[in-house]
Parts: C-alpha cells; sequence; structure tokens
C-alpha cells in the first residue's frame, strides 16, 4: 500500500509498505482522510522530536525512522481482529493515536496521557493515517455515527480543544479568552463556544482574525494593533477580567497577555507547545493568584468531542481548507502550511488519491 | 507612643507618634512582638513598593509615607471598640494585616485578599506592629489562647505557609519537595509536616539547612551541590516524583528543579515573590500537565494556623532567632538580615523596650 515515511529531517517519502496485519484485540480501517498538524512541520522542519530516530526504537513500539506519519485521521472498518464484538465492519471511526504501555489503564478519570513513554500513532510507530490502511488497538478506535468522514479528520485537534477546556474547569456563562486563532486555538474556541462560553479571540493575522469571525467561535476577536487586548477584556467584562486564559500561540507576550486579562483566581490553560523557557510574568501569577495548567494531547475526551459534532454544535467543515493527494503531501501540503500558513487552517490528506 | 516609621527608601525613623483612638467596631492591642519579614527588607532597600509614597495616600487607607511599620505581631487586648463584645481586654491575639475596602465580604471561602486595592497593615498604612499600641478592625483579630506571643509573632508568616499549603490541594501521606529554607520555606514545610506530608527541602545554605532539620520540619535536605535534587526525589519516591512542590526562594533554577522533581499531573504553588519574570520551563509544565499557582497571603487561614500551633503540632520557637528593642530596629535587626540572613529565621523586635 502507499504510505508517507519520515526519514529524517525534512526527508518524507511516499513509498510502497506492506499492509498492517490484523492482530486480535484490534481493528482494520481503511484511512478516509487524514489532517496534516503543526507537530508534523515541525517535525519535517526541525525533527526528529517525537519520532524515534533511526537506531534509537521507541521503548513501547519498538519502532524507530523511517514511520508511517499521520494522526489526525478518519476511516471505515474493515475487519475486527479476535475478541472485537463492539464495533462493526463498515462503521465510520476515529483513531485516538496513543501509543501506550499495553498495562497502563485508559478507563474513565484516568490520565493515561501522562503515563511513561506515551508517544503518537503516526509518529511513535505502529503506522499513521498518511497510509491507505493502518491496524490499531480497539480501545483507540472511536465510532463517529454519521459524521462525513472528511470532518471526522479534525476530532483528533478538536479533541486537545476539548481536553483544553476539561482542564480549565470552565463552566458556561463564563467569559474566556483565546490568545492566538492558529488551528488549536480556533478548535479550542469552538469547544469553548459550544460549552456555552463567551469567547474573545486574540489575533493578529487578518485571514485567522476573519476564520474566526466567519465561523462563529469568537464573540469578539481582539488584535493587539488595535490597543492593549487584556484592557479591552476588561472592559468587557464590566472591569472584571476573563474567567479563563487559552494560552494557543507558544508567543511569550501572549502568555503574559492572558495573565493581565484574566480575572484574580482564575485559571490559564496552557495549549501551545513551547521550543524553548519563555519568560513568564510571575509576579502578576502570584498576585492575582492564577493557576497555569499544563495540556497535553487528551484523555477520554473523544466520546464527548464527537459528541458535540453529532449534535451541530460544532460544524467542522469551515475549518477544512484544502484537500490534497498523498503523493503531494510535501509539495502542496507542507508548502502551504509553511510559506500560506495563516491562509489555512486544516488540510487534509487523501491517501488513496 | 514610640514606633517605627518608614519615610522613604533607606530612611526609617524610630519617633514619637500619636496613639491611635478606639473607634466603634475596633480593637485597641498593646503590641507585645513584632516580626521582621523579607517584605520589610525589600521596602528598605528597593521600596517604597506596598509602601504608598509620600504624596500617592492608598486608596483605601488614604495614607502615604511616612507611615509606621510591621505586620507580623502579636499582643493584648485593651479596650473594646463599641460593638465588639466576643473578645475581652486582656486576651492575647494576633492581627491578620489586611487594609481592605469595608464592603469586602470576608466570610468563609471568600477570596478576600483577592480584592481590589488591597495592602497590608504596617506596610499601606492603619498603624503597624513596630509600635507600642495599635487600632484595628475587629474582624482582622484573632485570639491565640495560651500561646507565648512571642512565638504568635510568627503566625502570620506561618499563614502564608498555610494558605499554600490549602492552595495545593495536599493531602496526608502524600510527598512534597520545598524549594529554599528561608523563612517562608521552612515554615511551609513545619505547615506541610504538621499536616501529614512527607516533607523534602531542597537548600545551599549550610545554617538553613542545619534549621530544616534541627526543627524537624525535613524528612530529607537535599542540597543540589550533593547531586541533581530531582533525580533524589524520584529515587526517593520510588520513580514516581513528588505530589506537590513549594518554591519558596525566588530563583528560576529552584522552579525549574521543582517542574522536574513532581510526579506528572502535580501541583507546585509558587510562596515565593517575584521582582522580575523569569525564565519558566514550559515545556515540562506542558508535557507533566503541572498546574503552577500563585499565591499571596492568606484568607481565612489565621483560625486553623494557630489551631496547629496550640495543638503542640507545630512549635515556632525554634524560628525565633534573635530578640532586640525598637531603637535597634535598622542597626541590628535590618543589619542581621541583610548581612547575616542565613543565619536567622525569625527576629522579634519589642516595641516597648
Amino acid at each position: 500500500m502507499r504510505a508517507a515515511r519520515y526519514y529524517a529531517r525534512n526527508d518524507i517519502r511516499i513509498e510502497d509498505v506492506a499492509e498492517p496485519q490484523l492482530m486480535p484485540g484490534s481493528v482494520a480501517i481503511d484511512v478516509a482522510w487524514c489532517g496534516i498538524c503543526g507537530t508534523d512541520l515541525h517535525e519535517f522542519l526541525e525533527g526528529p522530536i517525537f519520532i524515534p530516530p533511526t537506531g534509537c526504537p521507541h521503548p513501547i513500539s519498538g519502532e524507530d525512522a523511517p514511520v508511517v506519519i499521520g494522526h489526525e485521521f478518519s476511516g471505515t472498518v474493515t475487519a475486527l481482529g479476535e475478541g472485537v464484538a463492539d464495533l462493526e465492519v463498515g462503521q465510520s471511526v476515529v483513531v485516538e493515536p496513543y501509543i501506550i504501555a499495553d498495562d497502563v489503564d485508559t478507563g474513565p478519570g484516568q490520565d493515561y496521557q501522562l503515563s511513561k513513554d506515551m508517544n503518537f500513532i503516526g509518529l511513535g510507530g505502529r503506522g499513521g493515517g498518511l497510509a491507505e490502511k493502518i491496524v490499531v488497538q480497539r480501545r483507540w478506535v472511536h465510532p463517529v455515527g454519521d459524521i462525513p468522514l472528511d470532518q471526522a479528520a479534525l476530532i483528533e485537534p478538536l479533541s486537545v480543544g476539548h481536553h483544553a477546556y476539561v482542564r480549565s474547569g470552565a463552566r458556561a456563562g463564563q467569559t474566556a479568552v483565546v490568545g492566538g486563532a492558529g488551528p488549536i486555538g480556533l478548535l479550542t474556541a469552538a469547544v469553548l463556544k459550544a460549552e456555552g462560553l463567551t469567547v474573545f479571540v486574540s489575533e493578529l493575522s487578518e485571514a485567522r482574525k476573519e476564520m474566526a469571525r466567519t465561523t462563529g467561535v469568537a464573540d469578539e476577536v481582539l488584535d493587539p494593533r488595535d490597543g492593549d487586548v487584556a484592557e479591552r477584556v476588561r472592559e468587557l467584562t464590566g472591569g472584571a477580567g476573563a474567567d479563563v486564559g487559552f494560552e494557543c500561540s507558544s508567543v511569550p507576550v501572549v502568555l503574559d497577555m492572558l495573565l493581565d486579562a484574566v480575572r484574580p483566581g482564575a485559571v490559564i490553560v496552557n495549549v501551545s507547545i513551547w521550543g524553548h523557557k519563555p519568560e513568564v510574568d510571575m509576579p502578576t501569577l502570584v498576585l492575582k493568584e492564577i493557576d497555569l495548567r499544563g495540556t497535553i494531547g487528551y484523555s477520554n475526551d473523544h466520546p464527548a468531542t464527537i459528541a458535540l459534532v453529532q449534535s451541530g454544535k460544532i460544524d467542522l467543515a469551515p475549518f477544512i481548507t484544502g484537500r490534497i493527494s498523498l503523493d503531494t503531501l510535501v509539495s502542496e501540503g507542507y508548502d502551504q502550511l509553511i510559506h500560506h500558513n495563516e491562509e489555512h487552517v486544516k488540510i487534509i490528506v487523501d491517501p488513496r488519491a
């Protein structure tokens, strides 16, 4: 079958690889669509980061580069391994793409995303969504009902936003500030809006501001060039400040803005990935008793995230800004996201085209 | 009466001032002992910070420099203002030294320490503990029963440690790492130990390490020069890492050590005051989903803190390392704390001597 494999920095190849074999307790899936994630770009430009370099196999998967990539994908069940009785061939599904030790409990309330040597399918081995087929353990497969498979490819990043929302402890009726309207900022805002919060989005890029407006995820879009964002948030909240903040930019001044814009006693969730140690406005964190919470991935977020889309509270269609074939992954997909990043939210790839 | 008043940086004067007048709803107290706080030193060396400079009166107290200083004090009730019926003349008391707007609710569960323009008695006006007498609103007066008045002067900084403990959500049986064994680090460790946690203290200074050992607040004292502290904490916790961390040093590498030393999903409470924006290891905060919580002062912590001392779970006597008279406040007290800081925990002042 055709697959995209990561060999090393700047070296991704589209090539023929052996089809994965169905195993007991696993599910065979024909991939329909796979999104390109910022993490994929980081691996291409600066990696390997999550990907185990050639000669350094991952302790759980046992695999090293070259590995099949792609971790935001949807597909159709084609076969069920021995012992899998609660899914059906032909079902539309998405994959929660974790590589986690078999003995880690993934039941309700378990923070399995924090387990030792956690990695991701499509980065750390075990196949990926940028291939025609994949076989995954039953516990990572989530049926999506009648959600169209192109939109379903966005369930994975939407689950990141859902996990951040859960981590924040935010409630309907509260006010949130989202710093940055890239893909994760927009999808986090979508979850917050669907959960009944008032959402202010801070963003510089015209294209992203427009996306935040047209998708309806922001009640107000605030541009730092039009005046102090924290001051505007206070005006919009009767002087109080926002109840919760979400850092989705990896930009130090945005984190400082959030510390300023939230009310005393507020929670700020960091949803972005930092490549360095930024300066943080600890004096404000202290004097306002702010809670700054890290968040990574998702844990038991997929069912609730899927339900938000099934119920119509979130429409994922507007966030798909490009559709390409596997052969043009780098020349079209990566190139667009590297050079025209602000015009895109999510480019999805058809691995069979 | 005699009092220490702050005029400006490097300008504290011991002088005669008018005695405060009893008002309805207030309590007159003869001060017994008043501790010197790190904040007092910062005001002296680098201030004014909390102290309203001459010509810039504080919005609640209406006062500006010169102001009477001292906010860690104990004393004896000498008179009760109209309407105060639940205290008695002759009682030993401490003062929770807040300046907070009259209409702010200070009942259970209220975060009044975060209210607008909050300041402290002994910094922002309304008298201070470095004077023979003070009159304060009833709501800030806490009886201490038979706790000796010299030890009672340490209830205020101990309440800071108690508030940090409450903010952490730590429970008996858990493991804590305290970064820094200055006065606040030691008193925070004392609360944690009294509440049933296992406590590891990280400290460089020989004198402070010795104090952490002899007072019994630390189960283990870890010196960064003897090897990586986070690694040692993991060894001591069967590889898991500590459940909770307390930053009590304002040193960036200590905060980074705590982020490394705690387990995934842990809470770190910042108890120290930062004069700048430090670099923070956000990548680790994110990947371990750590909760970094600011804390300032106390809110409804005094009763529980006093109970810990009354019950004998905390012995404050060993933390008193000097006793001086008001006249030698700067020449003996400040000088010792500036030049021989590591040998001292708390120097207390008798304003009548």
